[in-house]
């Protein structure tokens, strides 16, 4: 098989597992429900994962492959410290929102069981995301030599929480849209956190 | 049995449950499991709860009632727009950061399945007091005659991420304690929502 071919599937294998695991939860969900979703034998998902516990671990690695590829790269390229918070802010919000990934990017904060080695490995990713998020506030902090009493820690907690947490009452057809939050968050962070 | 024993058994059954959902997963936990922690007979167990769903439930609508009452109700009494707001967001964190009753309110946010009709009244509730904070924020926008232009619904969204996420970075060792925590998240909020 084609190595693209092999990304892709494994892609689809990994969307499609996250999907399964929100709508009848992880423990319930087998892998040959996995399977029987993608109209692949056995056989075929183990060519693939080993076993649940790696397909979840591999949800949540890909769910920091998005984080890394469409939030921190990027967001590195940037010039200036304002601007690179303010490409932070909008892009984190767009993958939380992407309708392609949003089962993928969930499955990253609830609480399933992992083995010790693996959920260490998706910690240390976080807490490196974390740490990046605290730098660019500490960044914008001192180039305006901001009065805030808010320390980039607690400040980069707070924005990490406004975002990761749009899953639980965002609707597509609700009145507040990606249009309206993108700059209503980032006035709520550049106004609270820089006085 | 007394109706105080009646009361604190329950709560002690859904602390325990509670607990049990986390570190093993809520489907992987039977009834039997939750029996054997509490060193209840499945009888004993079944007196109390008919199942693992209305034991669920009951976690989350107790984790409700400790909002309404160590939050709404103290909140409502307290006068003037700027100090209820201040009061409700110490509150919210105190509530989000008591060791009793961690397991109980984390499970109101996880993902776990309840029937539509229980999942409804849960829902509806989180909705009221999502509208109790939005209204908080709109009084002291309009006492302050605020020109920011985060809306009362977006910053009530932004400000319960805060507060609810914190469950997922928090350590009792770590350098961010809840005394630093409750002054700098309310200047986020004070600052961010009330230029």
């Amino acid at each position: 098989m084609p190595r693209e071919t092999l990304v892709d599937s494994r892609q689809e294998i990994l969307r499609t597992a996250a999907r399964l695991f929100q709508q009848r939860g992880y423990d319930a969900t087998s892998m040959n429900d996995v399977a029987a979703a993608l109209k692949l034998s056995k056989g075929g998902l183990y060519h693939y994962f080993q076993s649940k516990d790696e397909i979840l671990f591999e949800i949540m690695n890909h769910a920091m492959d998005l984080t890394q590829e469409r939030v921190i790269d990027p967001v590195r390229a940037v010039q200036g410290a304002e601007e690179r918070l303010r490409a932070l802010i909008r892009r984190h919000i767009e993958v939380v929102l992407s309708v392609r990934d949003r089962e993928i990017t969930v499955m990253l904060h609830e609480n399933h069981h992992l083995a010790p080695a693996l959920r260490k490995r998706i910690n240390a990713r976080k807490k490196e995301y974390v740490h990046f998020v605290e730098g660019l506030i500490a960044d914008v902090q001192r180039a305006r030599q901001s009065k805030a009493s808010v320390s980039p820690r607690a400040a980069a907690f707070a924005l990490l929480g406004m975002i990761n947490w749009i899953y639980q009452w965002y609707k597509p057809e609700g009145a507040l849209q990606a249009a309206d939050l993108i700059p209503q968050f980032t006035e709520l962070i550049f106004a609270g956190a820089f006085v």
